[in-house]
């Protein structure tokens, strides 16, 4: 699959758009016009420039309101496409797209669009380039591109064909499979985005949210597979208008884009299974390995500078200490089948944070290919002699992910560490879920990150309100339920202020026993307010016992059709905290209902720590 | 009037809120339940802050998904209603927020839901309070403040009542008229919001993007008019819902907020007239101080610690120094009516900025009567003996606006100054307009902040490309066109990159006599791409002497219905810049289609700057 991008997608100046397409290793991209005339070099300049970075100048664009004039406008607008081609002839871009008109077009005659577009294939001729009309999802006549088809089929010159845009065809509603009557020869060009689903008008849905494949609710596996069943082997390209992307470095942003298309190319191929029926498939599309989900959460890391406190905290829930390892600079505490690995901040983790996960898999090397096949940076880590080899990969925000080999009681790398001191029945079974705070810029790409390169499941976006802000949150689960990462969008202007809430939530069969036997180690939970059991006995005419029990421990409740959740905090330590978990029957969320709560409660702590109240 | 504001609207803790309802001098709150519900503070503590403060709880809410519902459904929900009396009654707040049901109502039928709020009527009866009925824009069966007037109606229960919220009614397009058919004592409370036009499902339209009144496009003067002829004279309350709002500094918001209800108050009374017609109003609305639109822009007041920089931009475009102040410590520059007061950054402008900007009114006392009115501060200001006495006041985002006396040749200030230095002929006239870059947390309250206190009138938003992400523009203009402001918010992620384009535009008669004449003078305009003018060839097959012309002197052109337009721009001297701009015969615009163009070149000159290539 040849792999391009428009230059909109990316910040900067159009040489820097240049140099990050390269970077992230696409084989070509758009030249968006408003970045060609906002540019200081020539054409012939940026010519040299891509070909020195071994890109394709795939598609000049965009060309507005040509069609569906009266003569003296056409006239202009002939005018205003030869010194278009003129330029393109500088550039050495065979392919413009046309969108259909939305402004100047006074007849939807199909008929008229066709002889218009048949006059530009002539001049288009001339100069040695060619035409590729899109219906724009807004279009004051052309508004599909079924209508666009015919009026191509009609225009009958060489020089005119097709652009498809997923975005165009699927924010409408409209069904891509007419895709696949389409001569192949027909379609000059294809333009992929993802988007959300919002009820918003589709033009500022289409200028502000778009986003990659992968990271919206767009079908474009299936929309790729009417392609490919066509014969069209062209640039496959991204043009995504997003107001988050157009502000982010582009050389992350251009990353994330070629991933996503390796991800659609992947997901294309396992849609059409092993034959593209129909016409001959010529578009290579490549499945990536396929890995199974992980048997098990290996480690998690964390980086803190309060390593006392967060010791003491890990010892009060009953973990037990392994002491350091034998030749890197961190700990290890453990409780049943939950590991923390405990490190101060270093070089590779500067920030405070839960700086990696680690997931037991039955082929690390599997794991570890697929990660790169989707462009994830590795990790490098040194291993002394007779230490278990660890592979990883860096998300976008910079934390880690290792594979280790699943199997065994524990993880063979555990032995690197002593034996752990004797200690109470274990209350706490596992690690339940890790909830990694995103910095605005580095959402969408977490979210693809984590689907592609672990082949999670995405949940829906929910809305939580704390003081600073709304943020956004989206979990993701492996098939199997054993991994699940809640990913939390952190309002940018409350940055100064902010709690970010990066934590590990820990599952327990018994959570009040264990804030029972933790208190009389001298735990002190996060203040739940009083107020907050009050109203959970207003909602849920709930037992008076229980309540009791839940206010008197600081422990949160809530419901949902299965079952009951039980759930405490520690206080932050830093910007880091943990989580202790209790399911009962199945329940499945996250206590979304809690989390205002729990935000406002740290809120508070913050402010009455900064104040001196209980420092 | 009496005002009030829900919790909901302002950032941090319920303490915080409260203190910046008192701050801003609200007479009352609504208690947001999650507010309460989060707050570590007892109900008792609650009721006694706010007493404290002065303020009164006017509102316990939201409770929701009350009728509707089958009979078990109806015991648990009079359960809950009577735990939430309970808790008022502790907070001594009178009248509860009943939203109609969104989740839980089987039927639609009208007489079964005035039942269940009557038995809920009853039950409020028992703890002394009352229930206003709110039609959701998204309730299941009722979304029309017409038919919760119904219900309530046929409620006939003197503790059931309703609450209208302009946001529910006028989102839906429905016509408010009818609010005037209902009985004052049957509305126990009025939910103020106003919000741009956007195609977006009401919900989400909802959540995160009301605005204050004044700052949105509802007429909110016509909704409360018919409010005041039912005889209505209760609170009139803010509930906005904002992402922005949630995020920013409390207070300030709550400022913006209480500046809202004065123009709102003020332009209710203008839209009632002298007499409120109906039955006889009760609530007073008082209308501002009427002010003339400024006579002429008395003078600009730039700030930088690149003087010697500004000032040889200024000779160069033709400016007379009149040396410094007498007694301040800035200096002055003219050139016909445009008069730029030239000073370092000090003590209360810390920032290199459009400091200020000073108009010529017919009574300043009474402008800055009107700004005091609508809870703007005063700049504090000395003045020596025998010096014109200008008043002050300061726009949320801290710049200043000062009124003088209208009339005579020039202001009476101008002779604290020494006469200038002979110069040439002036081909600069006067200012032409005055760009403000907002910073994000001040964009809406600035957009009312201008309207209010100087009755400006807010054009339609558009959005500008920039390398480092979407700029959002308005432009405000008095209605005699001589004061114009244009509004920009900065993408506030690339705060580390930005170019803030605060900037002073000056109107010429001959942009390009200008240009050639500073160039003579050693002027380096703002460089403009070839690419640019080759894209002007081919957009308007422009007249090739002008083309070439523009090209050879950076200036840029562009074209509306009735004119032309053509403007150059000076390089950035820190974060302020100058425009020249001529506009032939009434071109009306500000050349919007350019202004990526120069975003891009002044992007570029950073770079190349910080590069050292032509620093």
């Amino acid at each position: 699959m040849r792999t391009s991008i428009a230059t909109v997608c990316l910040s900067g100046t159009l040489d820097e758009k240049l140099l990050a397409a390269h970077a992230a290793g696409f084989d070509g991209v758009e030249i968006f016009e408003p970045d060609l005339v906002a540019s200081p070099d020539s054409p012939e300049a940026i010519r040299g420039r891509a070909a020195e970075l071994g890109l394709s100048l795939d598609l000049y664009q965009p060309f507005r309101d040509f069609e569906g004039v009266g003569p003296e406008l056409l006239e202009q607008n002939l005018h205003r496409a030869a010194a278009k081609f003129a330029l393109m002839n500088r550039l050495g871009i065979e392919t413009m797209l046309l969108c259909s008109n939305v402004a100047t077009a006074r007849s939807g005659d199909e008929q008229l669009a066709a002889a218009q577009l048949r006059l530009l294939g002539g001049v288009a001729e001339q100069f040695g380039v060619r035409v590729a009309y899109e219906a724009l999802a807004w279009g004051r006549f052309v508004d599909s591109y079924e209508a666009a088809a015919r009026i191509v089929r009609l225009a009958d010159h060489p020089r005119i064909g097709l652009c498809l845009d997923s975005f165009h065809i699927l924010s409408k509603g409209h069904n891509p499979e007419a895709i696949e009557t389409i001569a192949a020869d027909r379609i000059f060009f294809v333009q992929m985005a993802d988007a959300p689903l919002l009820s918003l008008d589709v033009l500022s849905w289409s200028r502000h949210h778009r986003l990659f494949p992968g990271e919206g609710a767009f079908d474009l596996a299936t929309f790729m597979g009417h392609l490919v069943r066509t014969g069209y082997d062209g640039p496959v390209s991204l043009e995504v208008f997003n107001d988050t992307f157009r502000q982010s470095d582009p050389i992350a942003t251009a990353v994330d884009a070629r991933r996503s298309l390796r991800w659609l190319e992947h997901e294309t191929a396992a849609a059409l299974g092993t034959r593209a029926g129909g016409r001959a498939a010529r578009m290579s599309t490549e499945a990536l390995p396929e890995v199974d989900p992980p048997a098990d959460i290996n480690y998690v890391e964390l980086r803190t500078g309060e390593l006392a406190e967060l010791r003491r905290l890990l010892a009060q829930l009953g973990f037990r200490s392994h002491g350091e390892h034998r030749t890197k600079d961190v700990e290890l505490w453990t409780q049943g089948a939950a590991r923390v690995v405990l490190g101060a901040p270093d070089s590779a983790h500067a920030q405070p944070t839960v700086a990696g996960v680690g997931l037991s898999v039955a082929d690390p090397a599997l794991a570890a290919r697929r990660a790169r096949e989707l462009f994830s940076p590795e990790v490098p880590r040194e291993e002394a002699a007779g230490e278990e080899t660890l592979v990883g990969v860096r998300a976008p925000d910079g934390s880690e992910v290792f594979f280790g080999v699943a199997g065994g009681a524990e993880p063979k790398w555990v032995g690197e560490f002593r034996p752990p001191d004797a200690a109470d029945a274990a209350l706490i079974d596992r690690v339940d879920h890790v909830n990694l705070a995103q910095p605005w810029q580095h959402f969408d790409a977490a979210v693809l990150f984590f689907r592609s390169v672990l082949d999670l499941s995405a949940e829906a976006t929910i809305e939580v309100a704390a003081p600073v802000g709304l943020v956004r949150s989206q979990v993701l689960h492996s098939s199997n339920g054993v991994l699940r990462i809640a990913l939390n969008l952190v309002p940018s202007g409350a940055a100064e202020d902010a709690i970010l809430p990066q934590h590990i939530a820990f599952a327990t069969r018994d959570a009040l026993a264990l804030a029972r036997t933790a208190r009389e180690r001298g735990f002190q939970p996060l203040d739940i307010p009083a107020n907050y059991y009050d109203d959970l006995e207003a909602r849920y005419q709930i037992d008076p016992d229980l309540l009791a029990e839940l206010r008197e421990l600081n422990v949160m409740y809530d419901r949902d059709e299965s079952g009951e959740f039980l759930h405490f905090y520690t206080h932050p330590v830093g910007t880091v905290f943990l989580e202790i978990v209790e399911r009962r029957e199945g329940y499945a969320g996250y206590g979304a209902l809690n989390a205002p709560i729990r935000l406002a409660a740290q809120y508070q702590h913050r402010r009455n720590t900064s104040r001196g109240v209980d420092a």
